[in-house]
C-alpha cells in the first residue's frame, strides 16, 4: 500500500513558516510522492482542531483521492459539527506517524526513533456534493483495505444523512523522515553501551471470520494479498 | 509493556465535558490502570496545541512517571518555547492511538477500525527542577526501551541545558476501546461479503548494529526479551 502511482503529480509542495520546522530542517520534505506513500501506508490519522480556544486530538479514519484528504464521523460529532458551522470552515491540522525503528545511542540525549511522518495544515470543510461524498466514502472504506468498497454494500439514503465528510486539500503539507543509525559524539564511541537499531514491523494475524459469517464464504483475494 | 504496575492508583480519572463523547460513549473509560497501559505500550504520542489561533499536531516521544507525563525537545523549539513563555502554561492535547485490527463488515458503512486510545486535557509547563528534568529524561529513554537509562551515557550539563521539558499532569483524562467483530445491520447478515477482522501486529526486526559499534559488545538482555 505505500507504493505511490507514476500518475502521482509531479513536483513538490510549497514550503511555509509552518511546514518549515526550526530544527532537524534535512529531515524535512515537500515532496509530492513521499507525502502520498506516507499517507496511503497509515490507517489512523491525528486530526487536531481548536474548541473554546483549546486543542483537541482524536484519532480518525482517513481516505486520500489524489490531493484531497476525506475524513467522516456522525453528523452529530463536535469536529463536523463544527465545520458545518464555521465559516469559512475549521482550521484543522492532520498528522500521520509511522514509527519503523528504536535508534539507541550510546548517550541517553541522542536516543530517537526512525520515522516517517506527514503533516498537513489547512481548512476543512463539510462535503456538501453527494458524489463527492459518495467518492469520499469508497476512498475511506478503500484505505482501510484496498479494493473492499467493491466488495460490500455501498452507504444507502439514511446512512449517507447519517454520515457528514470532511475534505482537506492537500496544499500546506511537509514529510519528515529519520533513518538510519544513531548519531553518537565523537567522545562516546569508546563507550561499552551497545548501539544501534531495533526495527518495528507491523504485520497482518491471520483473518478473523465474524461468528454470524457462512463458512462456505472464502477469504477474498484482497486480504491473502496483505 | 504493556504490563500494569500493581502500586498504579486505584480508582479512575473523573469525568469531563470533554471526555465525555458525544458518540459511543460505551467504548470510553476513566481506568488508571487501562490508561496507564495503553500510555506505555505506545512509542509517539501526537501533541495538539494552538499557533497563531489554528491547531498544531505533532508526533514525539514521550514517558511516562505515575500520573506524570513528559515531552521534551530542543529549547529552541516552537511548543517548548511557547510553554516556557506561556503564563500558566501551554494548552496541549495529548493523543496516543493503537491501531489494533481492520473490522470488515457487511455494508460500507459499518466498516472500522478496533483501538485503543487515550486523550489528555491539560496545561503543560516547563520543568525547571533539576531532579524532575534529570527523572523525566531517564523516563523518555526507559519508554522508548525498559532499561536503558541505566545502560548508556547520562545527559551531561550541556545537554540538559540544551533540552526543555514537559510536563503534563494525568488529570483530565480518557480513553476509548473498540475490539470485536462487525456490528452488521440484520437484514445485511445474508449479503455474500465475507466479514470478520484482519488482526494488525506490531513486532521487532532482528537489532541492527550501529556500523561503529564494537563487535566483542553483544546485545544487552533487555533487547532480546522484547
Amino acid at each position: 500500500m505505500s507504493q505511490t502511482s507514476p500518475q502521482a503529480p509531479a513536483g513538490a509542495y510549497r514550503s511555509t513558516d509552518r511546514t518549515v520546522p526550526t530544527r532537524s530542517r534535512e529531515r524535512a520534505s515537500y515532496d509530492r510522492e513521499l507525502v502520498h506513500a506516507i499517507l496511503d501506508e497509515a490507517y489512523v490519522c491525528h486530526l487536531g482542531f481548536v474548541r473554546d480556544g483549546a486543542p483537541v486530538v482524536l484519532p480518525t479514519l482517513y481516505g486520500r483521492v489524489g490531493e484531497r484528504l476525506y475524513v467522516h464521523g456522525s453528523t452529530g460529532s463536535r469536529p463536523l459539527r463544527a465545520a458545518g458551522q464555521a465559516d469559512p470552515g475549521l482550521p484543522v491540522c492532520l498528522t500521520v506517524t509511522h514509527v519503523d525503528g528504536l535508534v539507541l545511542a550510546r548517550s541517553a540525549f541522542h536516543h530517537s526513533i526512525n520515522y516517517r511522518s506527514v503533516v498537513v495544515h489547512g481548512i476543512a470543510h463539510q462535503v456538501t456534493d453527494p458524489e463527492e461524498k459518495r467518492t469520499a466514502l469508497d476512498a475511506l472504506v478503500d484505505h482501510v483495505v484496498p479494493g473492499r468498497s467493491g466488495d460490500s454494500r455501498p452507504a444507502n439514503a439514511k446512512e449517507l444523512a447519517a454520515t457528514a465528510v470532511l475534505r482537506l486539500d492537500l496544499d500546506e503539507v511537509s514529510a519528515k523522515v529519520r533513518s538510519g543509525g544513531p548519531n553518537d559524539e565523537p567522545e562516546d564511541l569508546g563507550l561499552p553501551h551497545w548501539t544501534g537499531v531495533l526495527p518495528l514491523r507491523t504485520g497482518y494475524g491471520e483473518p478473523l471470520p465474524a461468528d454470524d459469517l457462512d463458512p462456505s464464504v472464502a477469504v477474498p483475494d484482497y486480504l491473502t494479498v496483505l
